[in-house]
């Protein structure tokens, strides 16, 4: 067999193995890692696992081993719809809602659910690498709309979704991440939110709004969801890895009632339903009140981490090295001069300095971001920080000085 | 938003909604179902759960809660390797061995990893409902190819890829259940099995080997697996679900070790990896030796089942009535008369009878199976099976007495 000749095309187009290669290097113990964008594991709540996994055997027995419903647990269901209403605002029923296998799961459903191949995705410049993997699968073609430090900016989604019009195009899905964004460490506005479903309402675009991150915020919450601004209009995903811990691989959507029956649908030939053993465990520990006191500790721990980090950019960054200060979330995102390529310079820094990022071509639709990168802070060991994020500083530092004359 | 719109065309594919009704008809307590393909929750194995999970939490800590590597935990890939050495004969490495979430899932990330639009796929007449779920995403066209008692008639399927030839096509993948064949019950023999690796390697086209019953024989093993007859050309799935719990939600696949590198790409951007926690609690359970332990009670315990599924049957069955006996698994594949509709004979079961099974058009996917429909005996409890059975053979003899006379 041929194997080289048998792969589907698709799989030309997420060939990027750079995941698989972090989540090496994050291993090697050499190496301070600031690239796979792992929570910390002091978070997880192992002790009172324990108990809920005893008590969840002991009382709900053999169901919790059984198939269940491709949407999910009903009760879990009636929690997260609980939690929309406190955290969101949402006015949402257990029909809005759906429980899949991670949020990852639930972007890759929502892709099959509505992307036809040749269909328009806007991504922000940059955006989640892993958006990449899910919708490449799909043969879609991407439309970035780039950020700054007010998150999307929607004057410049707004000339291109002219310009789709002006070609007799539609965009048909907005992927953005509002709060505390991966990579950019960014918060989109209150007003470009308002402007944003503005904008998708009025070109009839569905946005999917990824909240990975949205409940992880330090001084106070981000502004509202895009989903309580237009609720018939966003798909909201997002994940117990950042609240629970992502061995569970469990998240979900809120998403109007007759959406939710499609993207059943479609679990159905991706899964069928999502750890039954799982799911009961997180709803015995969320409706005990877990969730909200173990999150409570998660962002005061990112928040430490996150000061750690700033304070050694500032005490050592060279000159002309720059970054976001994040609100929340896992990410700092660090721009160097012109002329340093952050892909070759990760290579030096590993062999030479012990220290690893996430370079930032893998981050856009079109190879840019070539001097940029991604730090992630979460999962690091908050005595390492400091060390790390020196490291990182002399390698750019080495670099800057190094860089050829005629790139200046 | 108008959503109606905004789905995918694939959406309209697969809206078959049969699996999501039949799990609610399960549940209903006043019906007799042999509809669902669950597995009896006596065989889960409950009492030595809590003691490996309490195990696990306490020995791998926080580590049961955090990501994982794509492919799964290396133990659980090396327990499964010599499994299949033990089991199968298969020389399997752990780098040809990768853990999904499910044999869905498993089936999912090989069509993703090899089919595009308009391929081929072979598929046994009838197959497993749900496969049509997992590839009609993929926008294929199928090819079925009928079953006798001995599994597929390879006569035929050597017609119709000769056919294709004549066309200037080629088939894609072969989807094949050797074992225990969902819906038919049977299992192909060894000669069969010799000619069809012989065939897919003469025209080039891999096989997906499903082997979710393999393991549930009854009185002796299956022939040996078609993955042992041709190691390099046959991709084999195989799950959880039936010899530990399908509430874990995890299977895996056996292929070449570069295949296995692919699906692990495909699997980024479809859930990332595998639940961790039921990964670890799994593999303490099988190096424990618990998987073989377990497995033979649940042979033993679905045996029975089916001796009194089919005593029933030889005792009720009108005349014209034929059914298979399948030699391990869940299914008895049933055929009625000519003139006899097995759906809306359902909806009068569910009514006057109260008794369910799935109707035979979901199985094909050429609209097949009119008169035909399939008996799961592995959820009923064991004391209801022979008063189920009398049901269903009560509501085909009424169905043959009352059929219009035009159409005997």
């Amino acid at each position: 067999m041929n194997w080289n000749e048998a792969y589907a095309d698709r799989m030309s187009l997420i060939g990027d193995t750079a995941v698989i290669e972090l989540l090496k290097l994050s291993e090697r113990p050499d190496v301070l890692s600031f690239a796979g964008g792992l929570p910390d594991a002091a978070t997880f709540p192992m002790e009172k696992l324990k108990e809920i996994t005893n008590l969840v055997l002991n009382e709900h027995g053999s169901m919790a081993l059984q198939y269940g419903p491709a949407g999910g647990y009903t009760p879990l269901r009636e929690l997260v719809a609980q939690r929309m209403k406190v955290l969101e605002g949402i006015d949402a029923k257990p029909d809005d809602i759906m429980i899949v296998s991670g949020g990852i799961e639930g972007m890759d459903l929502i892709a099959k659910t509505l992307l036809n191949p040749g269909d328009i995705v806007i991504v922000e410049a940059p955006t989640y690498l892993t958006a990449f993997s899910v919708f490449k699968c799909y043969d879609v073609e991407f439309v970035p709309v780039d950020i700054d430090d007010k998150g999307m900016l929607v004057d410049q989604l707004e000339v291109q979704l002219r310009l789709l019009e002006k070609q007799g195009k539609r965009a048909k899905l907005i992927y953005t991440m509002p709060s505390f964004q991966n990579p950019g460490g960014v918060t989109m506005t209150l007003e470009r939110r308002r402007r944003l479903v503005e904008l998708a309402e009025r070109y009839s675009i569905p946005i999917l709004e990824d909240n990975a991150y949205g409940e992880i915020y330090f001084d106070e919450p981000p502004p509202p969801s895009l989903k309580s601004l237009n609720p018939e209009g966003v798909l909201f995903v997002s994940t117990f890895s950042k609240i629970f811990g992502p061995g569970a691989r469990l998240g979900w959507i809120n998403a109007p009632s007759n959406v939710i029956a499609e993207l059943c649908q479609a679990k159905l030939g991706s899964d069928q339903c999502s750890n039954t053993l799982a799911q009961r465990i997180i709803y015995e520990y969320g409706q005990k009140g877990f969730l909200e006191s173990q999150v409570v500790l998660s962002r005061s721990l990112y928040q430490t981490k996150r000061d750690i980090a700033l304070n050694c950019l500032v005490a050592n960054a060279p000159p002309g090295m720059s970054w976001t200060r994040p609100a929340g979330g896992f990410y700092i995102w660090v721009t160097v001069p012109d002329g340093i390529n952050c892909s070759s310079m990760l290579t030096w820094a590993i062999e030479n300095e012990k220290v690893a990022y996430v370079a930032g071509p893998s981050f856009y639709s079109d190879g840019r971001g070539v001097n940029q990168f991604r730090l992630c802070y979460s999962f690091l060991d908050q005595s390492l920080i400091a060390e790390g994020v020196s490291r990182v500083c002399r390698a750019v530092s080495h670099h800057i000085e190094t860089r050829p004359r005629s790139r200046n």
